[in-house]
């Protein structure tokens, strides 16, 4: 790696010459969820992520949420680990700097993530001067139009069977655009591992629709919506085709209950008490709970004998008695609860990091376990902060 | 590749020597969403991913959604492009013939995913017989809890954050899975890079649980809790910080609309005849529309003026009076009015496949597109269809 600490910004990066990722480099112009998380993601195993930006950032700068002081928590979460430079990219100066920067990144670089349309940060603009060029952009749908995460969950069909109330319940977690990003990122390793192997780059496009509409897929809701021209009814917090739910216990928290299998189920009856009173209810019905789909056709039935005995206990007493079992339990809590939980701070991937424009914030580095990879977050850079020094190390202007 | 067309279930697979991943082979023993996902998304760009299950089958191949002759469409959905191979995992010959699967999976394998804890499989076990080993296992929680994608979501703060009722609403799409299973493939990627420079193999570690934190983290959601003691608002199907919400049209339709610009909010108060209106408001409020913060600040008095022009027009009118402009928007629809949609089937990566056990089904292939890496979906085997194929190719016998 050839970063220098005392030109970045914050505490100097960990030793990340073991990092899976060590060596590679790319060249990332973004904004907003997707690309950025996509460029992070490889950061975070070791890359050197440099991502580009209009001088005054990109329209995802001031994004919510946001510090007291009105930094943006978003912006600092989804740009940690990279080094940022920023270019007058609607001058011919900048945009060649761009290119440059693309052409000069070595052997283990050519490498661009992008959401934007530019023509002169195309493919076919840039395979001239880096023909082992790989280049993924981001786009909303396969046929060009626009389109955020909020628009195309709309259209895959999730809103409308969320959550027990009429109209639709958009999700808050923007699941698409971290899908798409973590896609983006599997999409430029397997090009780059097939680069090694062959010296040619590609051009890979990667539509946000698309990545809603493979998964929406993948999980056979559209077969399901196609075979029965019907689609899986609204169930509130139910499970599926099981019996999971949330109740209320006496101390007024709620707790998600899951059972998987028999045993699971079993578990559950026996630690509330209610293995005669739910057998009874099984033979009066014909039915067999120790079934998936029974146990689902008669859900309401099933939650109806246990709900007395969570209100009856106090939280502590729930989790006592569900802690040894197999059931799988959890209590909801807010962002907050997490962010005070002394369990979040001792996680390894979790850190408190002094992040330039803002201060100290609580943020975290990667899920990927494994040795010689620090999992520890290091912070965002400020906008435009290694300009000077990136150009200085690729010989490159700022250009006019 | 060494698949023969005629050994393999349902249609021939397509010519993937050019994907990216061909050559790549990873053993698979694994259930449920995130691990099948991770092992799919590395088959949909041309990896060889053999999927190793018990004899009957693991606790996911019954699991629904269902097709009406009972096929599970989550189990074919999810393991698509896959080679299947069933066998007494409980006998130590069963075990056997998995680390020989693993041992002679050639130079470009040597590679396991699995959610399965057994020691037999583990890598300390494993590293005797391919001391190159990557090994990749997702886990519950990373102190060695078990989680599913509804507790560890329950867990995070995403449900007391969605929709507009008092108690927790769960996530329909199991985002923690999908997020976790693509997760999977990067590290595996990763760690492949990694191997072709310097030998050596490695163990990681992916748990559910801290996929969940990290990507909290990663939004800036665990650092505003941190720094401002309270979670974000819950806010209905609002933006948080931003003006966007859904409206019902004259037809009776939800539509999502979604300014992230002044241009689109610009845009979408002269479609609708209320930029006189607006800017009254506006000037009265002391506010600037301009800026994101205000028009999160002032959402409901922006959404009351907006309310009457949806409800005035059919959806078409809307649909046209939209579509010129530069505002994001999008009808909300169900799982079956997606899959009746011409345009659906329309997509290259969306195919009518003839699966084995069920019949005809709508799949989905991979979101990445890209030349010589074909989109378009193609089937899962059924449990155990190439086990004979693949210990007789492996000279692996079936064990004891």
């Amino acid at each position: 790696m050839s970063r220098d600490p005392l030109l970045h910004s914050g505490e100097m990066l960990p030793d990340d010459h073991d990092a899976p990722l060590a060596g590679l480099r790319i060249i990332e112009v973004s904004s907003f969820i997707a690309a950025p998380l996509g460029g992070m993601t490889l950061a975070q195993l070791g890359a050197e992520v440099i991502r580009v930006d209009p001088l005054g950032g990109a329209p995802d700068t001031t994004r919510w949420p946001l510090a007291p002081n009105g930094g943006s928590l978003y912006w600092a979460g989804l740009n940690k680990g990279k080094r940022s430079v920023a270019l007058d990219l609607r001058s011919p100066g900048g945009q060649r700097a761009v290119a440059d920067l693309v052409a000069g990144s070595g052997q283990d670089g050519g490498i661009v993530l992008t959401n934007a349309g530019h023509q002169w940060l195309s493919y076919d603009a840039l395979k001239h001067v880096r023909p082992d060029l790989i280049h993924l952009r981001i786009t909303g749908g396969h046929d060009g139009s626009t389109a955020v995460d909020y628009t195309v969950n709309a259209a895959v069909g999730f809103p409308l069977a969320t959550g027990d109330s009429a109209g639709p319940v958009n999700h808050v977690l923007p699941a698409w655009d971290v899908a798409c990003g973590l896609y983006a990122a599997v999409g430029i390793l397997a090009a780059e591992r097939q680069r090694r192997r062959t010296g040619a780059g590609r051009a890979i496009t990667l539509p946000l629709a698309d990545v809603a509409l493979a998964v929406t897929g993948h999980l056979g809701f559209l077969a399901e919506g196609r075979l029965t021209g019907a689609s899986r009814p609204r169930i509130g917090n139910h499970l599926y085709g099981g019996f999971a739910r949330d109740f209320i216990t006496g101390s007024g928290d709620s707790v998600m209950i899951v059972t998987l299998t028999a045993r699971h189920y079993a578990d559950l009856a026996r630690v509330t008490g209610r293995t005669e009173a739910l057998a009874a209810v099984e033979r009066a019905l014909g039915a067999d709970f120790t079934e998936d789909s029974d146990r689902y056709a008669h859900r309401e039935v099933i939650a109806a004998l246990l709900a007395p005995w969570f209100a009856g206990h106090a939280s502590d007493e729930v989790a006592a008695a569900l802690g040894g079992t197999s059931v799988l339990w959890e209590f909801y809590r807010t962002f907050a609860d997490l962010a005070a939980d002394q369990e979040t701070l001792a996680n390894p991937l979790v850190g408190l990091i002094e992040q330039p424009g803002i201060g100290q914030i609580l943020a975290t580095g990667t899920p990927l376990a494994q040795r010689g990879a620090p999992q520890a977050p290091v912070p965002a850079p400020l906008l435009g902060a290694d300009t000077e020094a990136v150009l200085g190390e690729f010989g490159t202007s700022r250009g006019q």
